[in-house]
């Protein structure tokens, strides 16, 4: 069964560079054929993210819920994530990305805010039930001549940790597992 | 082959009912018979902890790295992990935890710092290149009377976080795997 | 001269309770006569809060920079303040808040998100270049009956840190001061 | 009267650039003759900052507790402060620097962890009591060569900020105040 895939963006301008280079790690991360990714560009939902109740925003918060990888990716705005972002995952209840494997991605002008992605961003994903196989992934402007090399780098980095996540998964304790249901 | 484990105890004094609460979640989480489990109580280690080099100290680091899976076990000192804890951590280079699954976990009087250990010990570890499968576990006192129960609910979780990322791992793609070696 | 203080409210539902809370932090923080109090409550905005250019909200953001004392007061959503106010303070420039004296106030259910205030929007106002004279406060539900107390203690702290701050301001360097304009 | 100024430098190797920057800031900062200025270099205090109890070391403590104005020097390990840091900071009880100002810096070989003193180390400041007048300063090794204008920048903020911080102090209500004592 083909994995379900999804890239939020929350970059307030639709169509940014950021979003280019979550949907390129995707890209990179996954094999070819055994996935289908959609794009969710919070810049197009901006007239209803604090709206209460909105069917469009419900329905793309549950696509997001109900993937299996979610690339989360955003401008540094005050060395983190953007206020766009955080209105779409604070419509969620406690634990709403529970069984969502997600990656923080954040890029900015420099290096000053490369802490951001894993000490802001990711907490903020995992306190709502998601996991995060790594570091998050900061991408600065000076970077944008070697994308592909360093998003290389991060794909590799990912997918090797995921293999090392599936070793220890496979010692999990079966009654523990069964238990959860 | 058996998996690797290794519970750090980061409490200045050696035996500590945190170090107790970590043994159990690695009881529960995994299937008795497919792991060895260590413990290392840096209780023990104090008198070498700063010493440069130290061939004690050296060979804990490695045992650390080398593991599948660590429990980072903690007391709540000033909202966060320990001093003690994170001058062991000090001594490794940077990604000195590549390849490491790691569990964060504290203890503290109350839920006042229940933030702890997804806000403050997992982003360390996962700065040293470890992967965190879900929230950091906290305990506050008042549960001692039902840690079964606690404990068998945070197992719980990982094993099924485990089990998809998993999921994700099998549709990694096998070129940008290879890559990395 | 009159001090001027704002009061600025993340909540998306207007009128909260978590405005209330503020409001009355200012008051007991205050002596009567010597500041004027102005409340910007988001939720009156949230059509205009991703516009750009916004007149409307460029306005808010000059009246809130060019305060003296600001206190921002969120609800606790996911862990931390809400997108509400980030996509507010995400319209400054670096440093925008530059000589604004900052007090961030989040309330929430119970106290397992206490650290927020401090570990997560302290640090964001502190980036953009206001000041935070101690801890953030944080107020849960279940403090509602003994609201009047709760912000009396907090207000206290506030006075005494400011007044020990004031300490030191006496023995800043002119030179050095002067060297600032 | 005097005002009271301590150093706390937490590499553990003595008499590190990180205590010169320290020291200069503290210069740059106050009047000379306003002031008294002590160093405490803990890699001098190793042996027993474990220790418990610790005559040496509680002495220390109180030093710091007792002082007006506090400078926290750290070296960056792993983004962060350093264990040896923490664990001095983890003898005192809570609220244990209440009335100190506090100024958090780090020095880092470059910008990557540059949000590390008021992302990490001033929260925890904080959570102690303390008031952080300001952003954390954080001096990369690059930037060793213009040490002067760098240091010079930071301890005009921080005077600018103290100065305003006064003008708040100045409206504090006088009831508040007393009502502390």
């Amino acid at each position: 069964m083909s994995l379900k895939v999804t890239v939020v963006v929350g970059n307030p301008k639709a169509m940014s560079r950021t979003r280019k280079v979550a949907e390129l790690l995707v890209e990179k991360l996954l094999e070819p054929g055994t996935y289908e990714c959609e794009v969710i560009d919070l810049a197009d939902h901006t007239d209803e993210i604090f709206a209460w109740p909105s069917e469009k925003v419900a329905a793309l918060n549950a696509q997001v819920a109900e993937s299996d990888l979610v690339v989360f990716a955003s401008p540094t705005y005050k060395a983190t994530y953007t206020g766009l972002l955080k209105a779409f995952l604070d419509r969620y209840p406690a634990n709403g990305l529970a069984g969502v494997t997600a990656i923080p991605v954040h890029t900015g002008a420099d290096f000053t805010h490369a802490m951001g992605p894993t000490f802001t961003l990711s907490p903020l994903l995992v306190e709502l039930g998601a996991m995060v196989p790594g570091r998050g992934f900061y991408l600065a402007l000076s970077q944008m001549d070697k994308l592909d090399e360093v998003v290389d780098a991060a794909a590799s980095e990912y997918a090797t940790n995921l293999s090392r996540l599936s070793n220890v998964a496979a010692s999990v304790s079966q009654t523990t597992l069964a238990a959860q249901s």
